[in-house]
């Protein structure tokens, strides 16, 4: 799982009609930005864990995301 | 998920029987140039959200594609 | 989905008995060659578009492969 | 499957409800430190084999986690 | 799907009881070496043919790997 910290979010009126509802945020990992499913509640600033792939899918209702917020670090952590 | 930039689209005459129907844009994203299924209705210019793997494939009925765009994003996004 | 050229062919004698009669074509993708299942018919110089992952295997009758050639790009196209 | 060296863990208070009770380590393998869970008891300093994908889920009981640490490699292993 | 030569393999005694009786061989390919299971009986010095993520699993009935020899290249291949 990868690491990152939040830095935004994404908007998309048109998109396919099973993202309805799903928060997108953008994060910071260290191979670039990618952009995440968040069901968690995270905000800018965060550091949080990241699942991808089918995992992420799953954990979203198997909406068609590849990428999933699934924690927020501790501030201490690491 | 990548965020990407549509440059332009694909076409292939002979191909999987299974694929018949899809369109095929080229997408660039930060690691270089990648072909996504479209069923979004994306063109030329937009930047879109890409959902990869069998995520893709199943939210294209389960054809063998392993991107698809799943959504435009708003011009102001990110 | 990938995009590469297909380069050539392997042979492999000892293999999973699941892949006898598969074909394997080296394809160059824009990060190095790799080996890919093949359906469709490519040859040698066919531009090639590839589903990668638990996608190709489920295409090539779940047979252990993670890439298969799913279209041949017509000359003009990209 | 990768190789890496546990370095250390992270803690999440906020997380999915499901991932209660999983323990993450930080494993640095060879492209950068990544997050993996552990229910084999590995410590800091050993060297671990991580499995990834939905293969890492399965693994964990379908837990929302992409790597997981499966085996602690022998001293002398390699 | 990946090639790669067989340079070793890596034991270890702590690890996922379903991976009992599962032989590690490590394979150097183009991005570094990687660990997979072996089943078709290769040794170093083989040039084999790889197979990743939740393919490699299933042909090795489900353990938690993410890699695995599906076949040896016949000298002359390429």
């Amino acid at each position: 799982m990868k690491i990152g910290t939040v830095t935004g979010s994404v908007w998309a009126t048109r998109k396919a009609a099973c993202l309805q509802g799903q928060t997108f945020l953008v994060v910071n990992v260290e191979d670039g930005p990618i952009v995440a499913a968040d069901q968690v509640g995270a905000g800018v600033g965060d550091r949080v864990l990241l699942a991808t792939g089918t995992v992420a899918s799953r954990y979203c209702m198997d909406a068609p995301v590849d990428a999933a917020v699934v924690a927020i670090l501790d501030p201490e952590g690491r």
